[in-house]
């Protein structure tokens, strides 16, 4: 098996099979509400009602439970900006392997709080002026231990990749004419493109990224991995790599229809809309595909469309502005 | 049609199949840290996520879509702490009739202005001063309207039965020993302990009500409908009836296991417990049966336990009461 490969058909398969007993089979929500305010049948995949609060859960499982143990004894290193590490964190003690989760200083203190209560060990980092990638790579050379990156592993695409495809199972035969996915490295992207492939569908696949951390769009438009200018500095903590990540990108390349931003004050609005509407707990980056919904709705006037909610470990303070706004700029409220 | 009999095992399945397509099949969650906390098995029964936000959709489509139209034309009328109103008002425009809804003039704002904004029109009375139910029947004295009461009618409990019906499917063999039901005038307790006997389960059926405003628990010790002290006074807006319904107990004091309370203070608790570890919204009378296994994890551990949870429409200021709670003394946090 060659972990830079793209995964196949039957890697997806593979991947609900093994997650079958394991994952939530998260529901897939309508809002009336929404679908007043759109024109639109909209379909919400609430992958923060997942274990561990995010659809990495998939991904990290689907990776640690086909490892090689003789190979790794040592068991399992992360970099994370918070979920994958709280997701590798917990499926590490469920099948009884060691973990050590590299994350950056600035996240949110609950992410590292449940990390640790996991039973992880835990290295920080400052964001501005360290590479998780070197001190990940590091550790694992100090010890056999496997990296696992948050998106650049076929066992890992493929576990996002679930993500899309049971939510397709679940529409039936209203196959959506838009999925809108929140983008950081790329990995639930371009699992999505290969979901929607797998089964032959012609949806379209957007990438919604934080604003000025748009290095998808701008990849897109140049075909070759750009950067993003700073390395923190939205509210979408979940989605700041600092460029997409190798693998994903050589699947979204050819397959997104585009890509989305949306701003943090986008986000808070559609946190609120999450609480008000559809009574969720969201978090800014795991609703910012939302945000991208409601910052034009029309978008998907009279079409179909399924809107990945990826994450729901927000820290109060931010949920707290969102409660805060005003109601009546909101727009949906009558 | 009697509305005032005790809806049959017959009743519930209409009842499921007249709400197969248009309420949502709320999921069922369970949570890691809740499992660690008591030690048992429990699901979440989540009809927060239902239409309108409240599992009060139930039973207002099943009595409306029902309603005889021909001596109606004047539509329907309901008195309502909220919830009920706003199922009302939304069935009602479903159906295309008319509604009134008389509501309390402290129901939160939100509430309110959902219902107007379903179209209906809304009469505001003094919860303190003024019966709800007498200005119901003068508005259907004048006028060829139905009153549509929040618990006491045949239809309105069984289509409130289809929250456990449904729930004791999704759980499948794990049959709950203990089921742990919200209660205001306990309709929604009624019909939890009917759809329990439709299917010859043997699951314990707890109620559970608000610190002040015990009325069940009393009753059930009497005998007879006790009358709450105070009609006003709690932060679980939607339990504040004034004493147990009068069908809803007929069919409660026989079957109910006995009734619990919990005070405002364990319900912000379990509100934020629901944001941090269920990334779900909840309102405090829609959580307060997980407060009630908060506040004493010993009574399912070794068991199964099936909480319904059965509202989430919360004023942003009491959410915010529930996110400025200090992490430490809740006793979950790792």
């Amino acid at each position: 098996m060659n972990p830079f490969s793209i995964p196949t058909a039957e890697d997806i398969l593979d991947a609900r099979r093994a997650l079958a007993d394991v994952a939530v089979e998260t529901p897939l929500l309508r809002s009336d509400a929404l679908d007043r305010l759109t024109g639109g049948s909209v379909f919400l995949k609430c992958e923060n009602l997942q274990r561990t609060g995010a659809f990495k859960f998939r991904g990290a499982y689907n990776c640690l439970s086909r490892l090689d143990r003789a190979a790794y004894p040592g068991g399992v290193v992360a970099y994370s900006t918070g979920n994958h590490g709280q997701a590798i964190a917990m499926v590490a003690r469920m099948l009884g392997l060691s973990a050590t989760i590299v994350m950056p200083q600035d996240a949110p203190a609950v992410k590292i709080a449940k990390a640790r209560a996991a039973g992880a060990q835990i290295v920080l980092y400052d964001r501005n002026r360290q590479s998780r990638e070197e001190i990940a790579a590091e550790i694992a050379a100090r010890a056999p231990v496997a990296v696992i990156p948050p998106g650049d592993h076929r066992h890992i695409i493929a576990g996002q990749a679930t993500v899309t495809a049971e939510s397709l199972q679940q529409i039936g035969a209203q196959v959506p004419h838009a999925i809108l996915v929140p983008c950081g490295g790329g990995g639930l992207s371009a699992g999505t493109c290969l979901a929607v492939e797998a089964v032959g569908a012609r949806s379209e696949v957007w990438a919604v990224e934080p604003e000025g951390f748009d290095d998808t769009r701008r990849s897109l438009a140049s075909g070759t991995r750009e950067v993003n200018a700073a390395l923190s500095g939205s509210l979408c903590d979940a989605l700041l790599a600092p460029l997409p990540a190798e693998l994903p990108f050589s699947i979204n390349r050819s397959r997104l229809a585009g890509a989305l931003t949306a701003s943090d004050a986008d986000v808070l609005r559609a946190i609120r809309f999450a609480y008000e509407e559809l009574r969720l707990v969201t978090e800014p980056g795991g609703i910012i595909a939302l945000a991208a919904v409601l910052n034009d709705p029309a978008r998907v006037r009279g079409k179909t469309a399924l809107v990945i909610v990826s994450g729901g470990n927000v820290d109060p303070g931010v949920f707290k502005a969102a409660l805060d706004l005003d109601l009546a700029p909101l727009g949906w409220a009558a």
